[in-house]
């Protein structure tokens, strides 16, 4: 039997929202230690990684690791014409429910339990497990990014946005004290420089720059403005940056884990 | 002459948005008692009935009985460029102004008069009446239903618009201090158990199940969204069921009256 | 070099929005007055006049005259993928930015930068210039209006967006005390009063009736609800009406200027 039980089911669909677009099939690997997931965007462009801690859940049991097949979203033109995925699932509970994960050991479906505040209103919402081909990807967790910045996490968004009606990509720029982010079009071109905050009224406004030496590298905003779904997880998102490397986006979910997203940089080509 | 005013325009705003996805043409039929309409949707499937008491108006005054036959919402590629539908009508008036209906005995058209509060904007829309065929359905009022379920209009909104994620129908079953609405699709279901509210802070947010016998039908979870569009009109919805009879749906519209449905339960296939 | 400071971006971002659906280019002409600009609406049937005095500005300085030829929205289905508009980096504006408005002598490219209030977010997004033909059309100033009527501008725009579901024109007459808007269609009319405001509570929300002669002219809908997206910028709209000759519509910027649209009658068909 595995049970993991969240005071907010509302944060299971914050954490489905974020990756819905990237991708539409990933496994949840459920062990002693919490919950996981790997998985690859559809096009095989970035990674992105969950971590739960078990301890940061209401109640938590995995009688032994289980791996649990989930359709994330419904493809568009998906030949199932009522096709229940996790996220319109997750859509169905209400804003202060409890959550509770259930699955019982090789069984073929998986129960997503809301209940409301005042036990009311039970809501239990069963989906078939999928069968997916589980290859763990290698993340190099010892990088040692060059540069490290912390920002909030609706800033960086808005960047990417903006910058997205510049151009197709963003050129991210570290120095000492400050990180700019720029990009260009056919007619135009937008620069944005963020300097580091001198004194923030509230830690998740701060903007910081943890500079070992700069870094100047190009990136995609199509998949930066896909990260950015992740946004109301955190308030604040630290990007971790080195040259040649995947970049990593981090978002912390408070007493919990992380979800993080690896990318990398854009080779400029010498004919433009 | 036939006139009636009420304080709020916006209650006849709700009263013919909540019908105007499943009835394009009805007629109000004005007599000293009140404003009655019977309709059926344009498919033929569920019954829509609305009672405004005369006593309930600000001013109220019919000489004699007369039919309004009203385009209530246009048709999608109708054949008029510019059809001005009661809907349409009803959009213009603000949000705090009265509303009279006046009709002139015998006239082909109908008048809506909105006025402000300090009278200071007052605005009058004329539609020309249709011809309708009057035939009065029969409305059985007098079925001893075997279980009748009151709850939060809101919350009966969300279950079946929940619950049409996952399937085309529901099966609402109540027991003795319980209701459960029950969906099941290709790869998934949905169960979603109300009971009885031991004490709600306010009458609006109770769940009351006053049960004579246990029922179990099955009904579409299509036509149910339809009837919820009434559940800006009341805080409460109640419903009324019984083996193999149309269910009522209804929602009282303080001091004046009720917006009823009326849909059939659907016969399960044997061959499923 | 030219030079203009305005506290807020917010002001020239509803100046570009209120314009951005009547004209796709046009030139701001920048002189030691102040910022004009002139344009006729794509179809050449209305004129939008802006003028921001130099006096309004928090910093102003501009050596020498220049025309600033602006791309002011995209075209639908324009040869660019990647079309930086103004109306697009307008909106890359933080509410509570400063903007300034930035040209070297000569310079090919037009810059807006956006700063924060506290100065840590710096973006600067430039644009290419156009080469836009400069015909200055001539706007009679000097135009005695029979009647002028003020009324606040959402009043205005809600007027002009409900008879818009009537019919196409609308008939504006004007009398001692008070003035009519009335649509008329296929199959109905509408028609709303608004009388001369005994005492208002704040200026903006009066209606003030100014009548010399009685005026009762047609004005196409369609244009008038193109003029309405200026109403963000003025709490109050008057509108400058005499027999025969454009309409003036004028939304007043405080402290810094107007923008004016101009709007020719209908010409009754003698055949209806």
């Amino acid at each position: 039997m595995f049970e993991a039980k969240l005071e907010k089911a509302d944060l299971w669909r914050k954490v489905i929202e974020a990756m819905k677009d990237l991708v539409q099939e990933a496994t949840l690997d459920c062990t002693d230690n919490g919950i996981s997931l790997q998985a690859m965007d559809n096009a095989h462009v970035s990674l992105v990684c969950l971590l739960l801690r078990s301890d940061g859940f209401l109640e938590y049991r995995c009688d032994r690791n289980v791996s649990l097949g989930l359709n994330i979203a419904r493809y568009i033109n998906y030949h199932y014409s009522n096709f229940s995925s996790t996220a319109k699932i997750l859509k169905c509970a209400g804003s202060t429910d409890s959550i509770t994960i259930r699955a019982a050991d090789r069984a073929d479906t998986v129960s997503f339990v809301f209940e409301s505040e005042n036990n009311e209103k039970v809501s239990e919402f069963s989906i078939k497990l999928m069968d997916l081909d589980v290859d763990h990807l290698g993340i190099p967790d010892s990088v040692n990014y060059k540069s490290i910045i912390k920002l909030p996490a609706a800033e960086f968004r808005r960047i990417c946005s903006d910058l997205a009606q510049i151009g197709d990509s963003v050129v991210i720029s570290v120095s000492k004290n400050d990180v700019c982010f720029n990009a260009s079009g056919d007619l135009g071109s937008g620069n944005i420089r963020l300097t580091q905050t001198a004194n923030a009224d509230k830690p998740e406004d701060a903007v910081v720059v943890d500079m070992t030496e700069p870094v100047s590298m190009t990136y995609s905003l199509q998949y930066l403005n896909y990260f950015t779904k992740a946004t109301p997880l955190s308030g604040q998102v630290s990007l971790s940056l080195s040259d040649n490397v995947p970049a990593e986006i981090q978002y912390t979910i408070p007493d919990l884990g992380y979800m993080r997203f690896y990318l990398a940089p854009k080779i400029e080509d010498d004919d433009n």
